[in-house]
This record gives C-alpha cells, sequence and structure tokens, in this order.
C-alpha cells in the first residue's frame, strides 16, 4: 500500500508550536494574495487521491479540538484510523469519524492492504516519524508557511540512517507559501 | 547595508551533521542530472552581487578544513570577517583571506558601513540566528538537498518571536535540490 503525507510546516520545519497551537499556520502568508485555483493548495486533488487516512492521537486530538461541523470536515468520508496504545474509544466529538488502532503499524498496515486500501494518508508528527524508519512513507508533499517560529513540534525526528529523496518538485504560490514534493527512497 | 543568506541544508533543516560532517551535501541528489546553467545553484550571481561576507568561527573553521587551493576558493576576494570572541588570529590556511572581529555584531556592521560596503553575505547557523535576532537579514536563499538527517546542527533556532517571511519563490533543481528564497520581515 502506498503511504503518503501532505502537511504543513513552518519554514524552519515546525508543526505546531510546544503547545500544540497552530493559529501561526492560519495567519502565515498573504491573506491577499490572488490565489485563482490553488486556494486549497493541492488538499482536493490529494485527498481525492488516498483512500484511507492513518494518524496519530495527538493529531486526532488536535482536530477534535477544532470543534469541526460536518460542513468543515476536511477529510470528506475518509476512513480515519488513530493510532495509540493507550486511548481506546475515539472522543466523543469525533465518534463515527475515527477509529481508533492499539498496536504495530505493520499489522494495520497488513490489515487495510486485506481490506484492498491503496493510498493512505500518514498524518501527525511522530506518526510520520514511525512511518519513515519504517520504510513505509512513499511520498510527501510539504506546504511550508511563510514564517519562522523559532521552535515547536519538528515534523521530522531522528532516523535511522540517511534518508534519499528524489523526484522533487516545488512550486511557490501568490500567499508566499512554499509546497515541495518528494518521492522518498530506502535503499 | 543589506545582509543576506545563501546557504545549504537537508530538507530537515540542517546544515551539518552533529559532528561538522557536510559530505552527505556533496553525495545528496541526482549526480546525472543536466543542470545547464544552473551547476552553481545561483552562487555565482549571488557572490556577484555581495561586497563582503560575515562568518562565524565554526564556519570559519569548516572552511579551513577543507584545504582549499587558490583555484578551488568560492569566495573570489570578497572581504571576509570572522566573529569571534576567543579566536584572534586566523588560522595559517586562512590568513590573508579572512579577519578575524571581535565585540557586537552592530559595531561591525557600523563600521563596514562607515566604509562604504552595501552588501553582506552572513553565513553559519549560528551566526544567521544572531543576525536575525538582530532584525539584520533582510533576504534568504535556502538550497535543500534532497535528503532527511535526523539530527545535525540547525540552520535555524530560537527567535525572540515569530519571524514573517515574504516573496516567496521556489526552485525544484534537476539534481532534486529545491532552492526557496524570502524576504524576510521584522514588523
Amino acid at each position: 500500500m502506498k503511504c503518503s503525507v501532505f502537511i504543513a510546516t513552518s519554514a524552519d520545519g515546525f508543526i505546531a508550536k510546544n503547545d500544540g497551537g497552530v493559529d501561526w499556520l492560519h495567519t502565515s502568508g498573504n491573506p491577499d494574495a490572488q490565489m485563482a485555483d490553488q486556494a486549497d493548495m493541492g488538499m482536493g486533488v490529494y485527498m481525492a487521491s488516498v483512500d484511507c487516512m492513518i494518524m496519530g492521537r495527538n493529531c486526532m486530538e488536535m482536530i477534535d479540538g477544532m470543534n469541526l461541523t460536518d460542513e468543515q470536515w476536511p477529510y470528506g468520508n475518509t476512513r480515519i484510523f488513530v493510532l495509540s496504545n493507550t486511548v481506546k474509544e475515539a472522543p466523543s466529538g469525533l465518534k463515527g469519524k475515527v477509529e481508533m488502532f492499539s498496536g504495530e503499524i505493520k499489522t494495520l498496515i497488513a490489515r487495510l492492504e486485506g481490506e484492498g486500501y491503496q493510498h493512505a494518508y500518514v498524518d501527525g508528527g511522530k506518526t510520520i516519524q514511525a512511518f519513515i524508519n519504517l520504510g513505509l512513507i512513499n511520498e510527501m508533499t510539504i506546504t511550508r508557511a511563510p514564517v519562522l517560529l523559532g521552535e515547536g513540534k519538528s515534523l521530522f525526528g531522528k532516523t535511522h540512517k540517511d534518508i534519499k529523496l528524489v523526484n522533487a518538485r516545488a512550486t511557490a504560490f501568490a500567499n508566499d507559501f512554499i509546497q515541495e514534493h518528494y518521492t522518498v527512497t530506502y535503499t
């Protein structure tokens, strides 16, 4: 199964402030920019390419904290699994929207493959790091907000070895966000 | 005086491994790519735009360790100042090529402005971080090598506040390096 990442970071590589805050993401960049058909910076096309989603507990709790209405829910009907070995039940605000999974990542991948899923959207810093160290992330799209935060929760973490990226593509949007796309190799 | 940055990092934001090593930079990317007139990824045009250079001691020692011949020296006749409050003399390999400076960054900038310099190339992680926190870096060109190192010496460090970037531009080169350009604002 293909696993990919589609995530926003600061220009210095953070996905959230130390307290989990992502307000900086929504206030970054030029709000008056004419984005034309790039207003969602590729999110719609990306979501249409995946058939399931795997995220970490922190990521789930951040989404739960947003108290999104059904209209605001950005993941459509995509089936979502949340990795946690401690939290066994989805919070009330996400009941029916996410399924908890406890156990090995490779077990979950095997199960999803057995059910016919072909492309997972992997989200959350620690989850992405774990997937990279298992050699499971195939592609990454990183959208860098035009701001330096100085500190926070990093997208990337320690790796077992240097990880080579290929097929680099880059787009600077009119709002000053820069999107990078890579294929990840593990040889 | 305008101050700018032109530096290479890994895709996860490191300028060197923890031991100072930068071998990964030279082995990253596709060596067979046809780079045409982009072989230096903009370094020549950038060097032609600066009239002096300010670097930290670590950066100087890394360059000294490369034992560059005059033909390999990448900075031409650009006047180079090295910031250090402990090392008072340039190492023998860099005698005549760099001048040591001990004291406040703003004192050096005032002196260079008094001598008519107009655009400084600022290099080295800690030096760049110090300049950013003094509100002195005006533009940054960051060239990201297509590799995740997992750990090392970060380009960026803590900031006094969020630093807003504007005028984003991005180029993906044929060798899979991605170059980002920003103007830095401090308001």
